[in-house]
């Protein structure tokens, strides 16, 4: 029998022991707290948890490593959050209930605070490096790659300024490329190929995307923490608007199946079967009583 | 007798080899057209010229390192252009005699032209990791120190939101961190002990804040390529205000002589003394005839 493994908790240790790194008595203190804002308290922590998920099941026999993994990869992730805030870009007032980081602090702080948790998501890998010197060098290529352009999150930002949209490059790259390194990371992390991870990353992505866009289009703005129905005003592409609230759901069922068809053989694959369907399970949406009719 | 190093060919392949990088078939393409935008054609590529050279003088054993190691370097300092140029900090419409990035594309795409970048730098080295992967981790952790906060240039930009500024930490941060990563990245590619260097890194640091202030004070906009008497609008700290032009000019010549007294034993110190001395004759401002009076 196992016990379910405390992954909230290393997850919270790992960003606390990073964002020390950042708050120093020379530092300048708004900066610092604008970064500790975007971080504290955190969301779902979804793609850590994942990583660390796939680190155990494959063995985690660097569990420092994994861990220091999961808070850049979180850092990332805020900071992609942060920088969509600004009002170039979404112009959210809120984010996870509370005023965006530009809301609270200013734009020039939101600017610098996701540029801050940029280089502390590679800096807090680097410190790790004692750990295991060419596993550290590769969570990092493999983190850079999918946070810049053209495979990472920069890129799939970038595509809502194309007048043509690649879709799948798209939803690819803006989804789907913090939940390939969220596996592929937690892989490499256990000193396994990250390989035969990619399916299970692309296909996490891929089932978000569509459980983001029902919740967007059917739940209201206080359970979300941010306005809802932002895609259909800025024109975004929506799985929900392509296939119908019922059509989507049925969607994201498949893609669940194909996400667990596709684990590797590994040491706890069964534990981790269990892993992600809790972790969509949180994500998926709740479709309210009064839209129910319209699936 | 020494043949000069073409240190400017090196930069410039490195550049290239990395931006084809974010190049591809599936980019989103105004974004990488933005990221080309921030680098080329690039300014004097001072700092990872300094890095070739405190490389060389040590030895240089792994040139492929340093030039990675020198092209990572550059795309921080233009990532850090590009987002201080944004119309929440400097609101610059020039950089370099060309519109800045926001002005040619849009804020979005120079938002994420700048955190591609950042990604960018650190994909760069882990790539090159297979030439020495130890080495290769340090100076990715040098690299992010030297970027984010509380030691680096995020920190120095941050600083100018605070009601109280520190003074040598905002210098040291916002225009020291850089140079101390060119010198300290140099030694690390070669094999070396970066501790020796940081003084020098520091030293020229503190040289090319006093000439910028000093050129910032007394030459024209057109000579810049960006509008001039801006920290004096802004209300930043200044050596011009502080001790006037001449007081600004001879502070300028100590400092040299005291990065040139700094520079540790090592194989090529000769040769670094004169590149050292020719890059600051490059940033020393010409004072215009109608100025001189004033000094």
């Amino acid at each position: 029998m196992h016990e379910t493994p405390d992954f909230a908790g290393r997850i919270e240790n790992s960003i606390d022991r990073s964002l020390t790194l950042t708050n120093t008595a020379f530092a300048p203190q708004r900066l610092t707290a604008a970064v500790h804002h975007a971080v504290k308290p955190g969301g779902a922590r979804i793609r850590p948890t994942i990583l660390l998920s796939v680190s155990a099941a494959c063995g985690d026999d660097h569990p420092e490593l994994s861990d220091a993994a999961a808070a850049a990869l979180e850092f990332i992730h805020c900071a992609s959050l942060v920088h969509d805030d600004l009002p170039c870009f979404d112009d959210a007032a809120l984010r996870r209930g509370k005023p965006s980081v530009h809301q609270a602090y200013s734009e020039s702080l939101a600017v610098l605070a996701g540029d801050s948790l940029i280089m502390l998501a590679f800096e807090t890998i680097a410190h790790a490096a004692d750990i295991d010197t060419l596993r550290s060098v590769r969570l990092i290529h493999l983190l850079a790659r999918k946070s810049g352009t053209p495979d990472g999150i920069c890129a799939g930002q970038g595509w809502e300024s194309e007048n043509q949209i690649d879709l799948t490059a798209y939803h690819q790259s803006k989804t789907g490329s913090l939940f390939v390194a969220a596996t592929q990371m937690g892989a490499i992390a256990a000193g396994h190929d990250p390989q035969p991870w990619f399916e299970l990353g692309d296909r996490i992505g891929e089932a978000f995307q569509v459980a983001d866009d029902l919740r967007d289009a059917l739940m209201e703005t206080d359970k979300t923490g941010k306005p809802s129905g932002q895609d259909a005003r800025l024109g975004r592409p929506n799985a929900v608007a392509e296939l119908g609230a019922g059509g989507a759901m049925q969607r994201l069922k498949q893609i669940l199946d194909a996400a667990r068809a596709s684990i590797p053989a590994c040491p706890g694959k069964d534990l981790l079967e269990q892993m992600i369907a809790k972790e969509m399970s949180r994500v998926m949406p709740a479709i309210p009583a009064s839209k129910k009719s319209t699936m």
